[in-house]
């Protein structure tokens, strides 16, 4: 079925998934709060992310950071200088406009002119009409703030507009505390804040969001070549499905994360045909950045990004060098001893081959020659794959996935549509609803307590019992139960005691019911979890 | 034994629970991060309180909001104009300081003089001892940022200092979706910030940090009464451990919650004798609060709250009827209901009593009237009773309680010392560690990552195969891992064949091992888990 973002979001405020924030005063443009079931969405969506990220993984630790941090990183990472978007004034009006966006909406492209922004020819304000504007600004999409009791230039502090950063910034406190050698990774989920000029579409752009990044720290192609004697490319054709290995390149573990990365997108129950990948052009790359793919989805807005993963280079660690005047380099005890023994000529040949490389790429040859003798000692500043992915676009994608309207009709002919939103059981807010058939027997209703309460020590369950039984299914399905679990006379098993604690087990999507035995429903529901 | 707070942060910056914010460049004073094993433990601590807020009980909802919000909230909860502390400026050495602990350091008491403070005859600057202070001024502890490209007064908005607000602003959203009846609560967990002027006792104080909390709505005791006809007291002694009851006035409520609180705190593994509850005093009370009891541990520092739970009256959503122009009241149908079966007479005899008891009390009579009309016909604002925990705060008191060092006498005499976390298993940051006996036998090896593989769908899970198995022991003990599990020659059953498929199991505590069937692993572990 076509769906609108109009249909989503009106289920999402009358079910408690998302709710416009303070909207008691009228909002505040860009900020979203999740309701009841919108929190445990978003919950699920982090804890699976954290289980298949890191729990599932040897190779991969954690980090909570905050999100308040010493000005200087966002100065490493280029952030106080860069982090900016070019904003626009109608003179008219007073409206301001992001820049790329206003000449977007017309079919218009933003020129860029050396290092700055101008606008092509018969742009117009869009909300007036009027070509009065002002040229392009930049404008930093940091939060400021003060840390301290004095508000000045030297207490000024940023609300962080990634996660990634604090990685960079614990790099060191991480490697000796954590035993994970190169190559392991350090994912991190947790608020992010951008002060975007204008957020648009739902809670898909806004100014406080939250993010689930990872980064993979791997060898430079260098030390994989002086370890394995070559350097696996995807030309080499490699596995990626099995575990990594240790021939590996930066350009196959990048597609290896990809392919991580859409294997998770396909477990959270997003379908492969709307799954998009965007390979970045050449020129839409960071200067630093050796390639990077865009996982898109097929928003009813357009095809929009969840997210990002780049082969950074040693662009960020080496970044923080230089700020902090700190080492990053690691010892890979691996590379030590495959370069202890070699011969002098190998060594000799290995570094001139080095040198001609990255002269040929307009680098140093001395940063060249001190980056081999730091090899050949088993030192050296690790690459980074870094995935980072938006929890709130994500749970936008799964409302928008999961939303249907489905046409019933009744075995009397008359039509129906039911409203479901079909989550994949991992991530459904409630996992079961235990519905007692009728309220007014005690025992009836006690069995059904009992099962409640065994069953939501592990999972978020919901108890109804209220209305008829159909009406109680739909309630379930509007915000995606996967089960519903209805206890009735013949669980008590008065009439049939063959039927003792059995329950009739109803399915969400197709609407299927089954006689279960009570003692087999907790393997069932565990056994639909694929996250 | 005795501990310091200094044995304690070694451990955890050795280990990896907590290292000091962007320390590469200086960190930030009253910043902390959670390394790979700090954030397991929070994000146990955080899923744990869920599980036994939300997850385990029929009238608790989730709520996840926005850090940042409209700052007409915090005019309305009064932060705006009074969350503030006294600071005090060295006029020599230019130390600032808390004006409360500068004296508190000094045994002195500040003084009260109407609205402001006064330093006490004697106070002197403890860093430089010059008695030439500035006198106390209010520092508001909210942090400040623009929201939008223009900064002036129109755009300024805060950092949360608490999450509670963001539940009583969006009230009026959850009441109707998520069908939850008054006694209902909302729980939400997540960052605050306050800008403390001196943050410390390592993570205790510090400028960012996360609650826990959780905002209990119950009726008004005057629509108890209607209802049932009494109002239960202490003094009736009722039964706390069992369900809430109808009957039940707010002081039973808040008592019921300090039992609720206190159980989690025991289950979560701090001992009882360590727990300490503080009754907020008449003269300590905020305005509007009936009662406030602290619960307090016993920190090497100091005995020091852990959470604070207040009723709070109908004090928050009241002034944000007030400041939205939105009505907070709800439709209590049993209220309804019981009031339409009253005569004339039983109502305006109430009414009588109500009015009583409120000018007693220096109210409004008009205003008294006005409620008992909007009761009769089923409606109020509810009251509120607030446990409010810090995430941080507990994770430092569980650090504390579960470090421990064990002096040991092994078979021939020799003295070792073990350093242990001795964390409930619930909460520990890895819960199993599988450990093959040798690493250069490949179904050995095989045989113990089958189970690993098969323990971490579930739980976090440990991988050691490097070193004596007694030092891998130890390892897990300093990260406080309750289980350890060795794969042996005799899991293969080569040579015993009934000792085939099993393991040995080693506790944490007791540093028992036995003999167990592979099959029995994932019961026993789950049986330990009491959150």
């Amino acid at each position: 079925m076509e769906k609108t973002l109009e249909q989503i979001s009106s289920l999402c405020k009358r079910r408690g998934f998302i709710f416009p924030s303070s909207e008691i005063y009228g909002g505040l443009n860009g900020f979203w709060d999740y309701g009841p079931m919108g929190a445990e969405l978003k919950r699920n969506i982090r804890d699976a992310w954290w289980r298949f990220t890191v729990q599932w993984r040897d190779d991969v630790v954690g980090l909570d950071a905050t999100i308040i941090m010493n000005p200087r990183i966002w100065e490493a990472s280029g952030h106080v200088g860069g982090f900016a978007d070019p904003m626009v004034d109608c003179k008219d009006c007073k409206k301001r406009h992001r820049a790329d966006q206003l000449c977007e909406e017309q079919g218009l492209k933003l020129v860029r002119d050396g290092k700055a922004w101008k606008l092509p020819e018969g742009c117009k304000c869009t909300a007036c009409g009027s070509a009065n504007l002002t040229e392009p600004r930049e404008f930093n999409l940091m939060f400021k703030t003060y840390v301290g009791p004095v508000e000045d230039d030297s207490s000024v502090a940023y609300l962080r507009p990634e996660t990634a950063q604090a990685i960079f910034a614990q790099f060191l406190n991480i490697v000796p505390t954590s035993r994970k050698a190169v190559p392991f990774g350090v994912a991190q989920s947790g608020k992010s804040f951008r002060n975007e000029i204008n957020p648009r579409n739902y809670t898909f752009r806004s100014r406080e969001f939250e993010q689930m990044e990872l980064e993979f720290f791997i060898r430079p192609d260098e030390a994989v070549e002086l370890i394995c004697g070559h350097v696996a490319t995807l030309a080499d054709n490699p596995d990626l499905s099995g575990d990594p290995q240790e021939d590996w390149g930066w350009e196959v573990w990048h597609r290896y994360w990809v392919e991580q990365r859409l294997k998770w997108y396909r477990l959270a129950g997003l379908p492969e045909q709307d799954l998009h990948l965007y390979w970045q052009k050449k020129d839409e790359l960071a200067h630093y950045a050796r390639a990077c793919v865009d996982i898109e989805y097929a928003f009813p807005f357009g095809v929009q990004e969840l997210e990002g993963i780049a082969a950074r280079s040693d662009f960020d660690l080496t970044q923080h060098q230089k700020h902090s005047g700190k080492s990053m380099e690691v010892m890979d005890d691996r590379l030590r001893l495959a370069c202890a023994a070699k011969s002098d000529e190998e060594k000799a040949e290995f570094k001139a081959k080095v040198v001609a490389d990255w002269t040929a790429r307009g680098k140093d040859a001395a940063a060249a020659e001190a980056f081999c003798d730091g090899l050949f000692q088993g030192r050296y500043v690790p690459h980074v794959i870094e995935p980072s992915a938006g929890t709130d676009r994500l749970a936008l994608a799964l409302l928008c996935n999961a939303y249907d309207e489905e046409k019933l009709v009744d075995s009397k002919g008359k039509e129906d549509v039911r409203t479901v939103l079909r989550f994949s059981p991992s991530l459904a807010p409630v996992k079961v609803a235990v519905l007692p058939l009728v309220k007014n027997k005690p025992e009836l209703r006690e069995k059904a307590r009992e099962l409640y309460r065994s069953l939501r020590r592990r999972w978020k369950c919901a108890w109804d019992e209220t209305g008829a039984i159909g009406r109680r299914y739909r309630r379930q399905d509007e915000i995606g139960t996967p089960f519903c679990v209805t206890v009735d006379f013949d669980t008590l098993g008065e009439e049939h005691p063959e039927l003792k604690d059995t329950v009739t087990l109803r399915f969400r999507d197709s609407m299927e019911q089954v006689r279960v035995p009570i003692s087999e429903l907790a393997a069932k529901i565990d056994a639909s979890m694929e996250l």
